[in-house]
């Protein structure tokens, strides 16, 4: 019997990229044509984004900046919406919800419009507005996010970075998601995509629930935008941020009208 | 008895900077003002240098075109020279020595000129035309590196890259130097410091010798550049770069004239 072999050599089949931008904003739009991408701000807007999505919020549309966003309540009914966001890490004057996403619970965001605005986060999302698909994606919705790439050939991680630096907790994250894809056979990841996933199992290794959850806290609080909220005495969030798979959805951004949704 | 306390408070007490930056090309010159940074392009350019300086090279000038490189060598005696360095990986036509550290071996260089073109580290140490002071780092001088920190108060771990991209093995062997620097307190790291020194601890863990430079080894393989030189036969170079603390040298380079010493 003869041993049947493929004629395609190794290098020509069909190959996954798998890339990974450690700063959104250094990063030209034009990369993202036709990808897929991941944008991830783990402290928190991403985070939130998922929550508020868990939590049945109808859509949540983005903003870069404040006023906009208070102008797009004044088109809808008081009952529709809610103005969440936050400048320096704090809710914004009058606003009804800041970037807290233990606040975006089902009764005061359900069935409504989120009108959000965060720094860093929002520019991220922006910036792929050529992709094919944008995926809104954190420590929360990890496995989730991991799972809807199934069919995705081409792959771009996206950090959101604070202020034009890189952030730790973005690029941990970013890291668990290269961990959980390359599980799976056919990837071929950038040398950032490697260190990123270096990083994440120094920082989580083999642990699981509540452990996994404490050393990804641990980590984040040390960072800069960890050390911030910590400041702020926003300690809770970052617990909550780094709560790994505990939502099961993949919040999706639509670029052309800055609508986020299921 | 009473408790002596300072009156200074935590936070004015002398802190020590220590960034990292994971592409050289992405960072503005400025940024060096004054510091002391550490140039680091462990496949091959700073590991060649390092052990070149060790086996007694008088000097090695650093061009970044080839044809200087050339025009410098009609100045001087056929016996004080070296003419050496790569393009693509490859010894360049008419040079004496590539790229590859284990060619620079005393009998070779020993008491000569090494007139020395590559690409990336080459422009690594270029951009850092402003610092204070420029050290010349690898995996095999990563100890007498830190130890020549000692009384630096601003560092900046400064990483060639690729072809402007994120180079692994830079990024694993400037968070080793992390790693060892963090050991002593007063650092103040950046989140970049610490993500890279994350991925050393997930290569390297607490082992030492061999076992490290295996594991290494086998992580700078892995990276794009290692592929590249894996492709090119050049595997040994890897196992060499690898050789943590093989060297006890700390070459520093001049930004004025582009000359790196011992």
């Amino acid at each position: 019997m003869k041993t049947i072999r493929s004629t395609i050599p190794r290098s020509n089949l069909a190959m996954r990229w798998l890339r990974l931008h450690l700063l959104a904003t250094t990063v030209a739009r034009e990369t993202f044509l036709g990808t897929t991408c991941v944008v991830i701000d783990a402290l928190r807007a991403t985070t939130t984004i998922a929550q508020a999505v868990a939590a049945g919020a109808r859509e949540v549309r983005v903003f870069e900046e404040v006023e906009p966003a208070r102008r797009a309540a004044l088109t809808l009914e008081r009952a529709e919406y809610v103005l969440a966001g936050e400048r320096g890490g704090k809710r914004i004057e009058g606003f009804d919800l800041g970037n807290s996403p233990a606040e975006f619970v089902p009764e005061r965001v359900g069935g409504r419009t989120i009108l959000f605005t965060t720094t860093n986060g929002t520019r991220a999302l922006a910036r792929c507005g050529l992709a094919g698909e944008v995926l809104v994606a954190a420590a929360v919705n990890l496995e989730s996010a991991a799972a809807a790439l199934a069919g995705a050939t081409s792959v771009d991680l996206v950090c959101a970075g604070t202020d034009g630096e890189v952030s730790r907790e973005d690029v941990l994250v970013a890291g668990g998601l290269v961990a959980r894809l390359l599980a799976d056979s056919g990837w071929e990841p950038t040398d950032e995509a490697l260190l990123a996933r270096d990083a994440w199992q120094a920082v989580v290794g083999t642990a699981v629930g509540a452990l996994r959850q404490n050393l990804l806290a641990r980590a984040m609080a040390e960072s800069r935008g960890g050390r911030n909220l910590l400041a702020l005495g926003l300690g809770e969030d970052i617990r909550w941020s780094a709560g790994v798979n505990s939502l099961a959805v993949v919040p999706k951004y639509d670029g052309a009208t800055g609508v986020v949704t299921k």
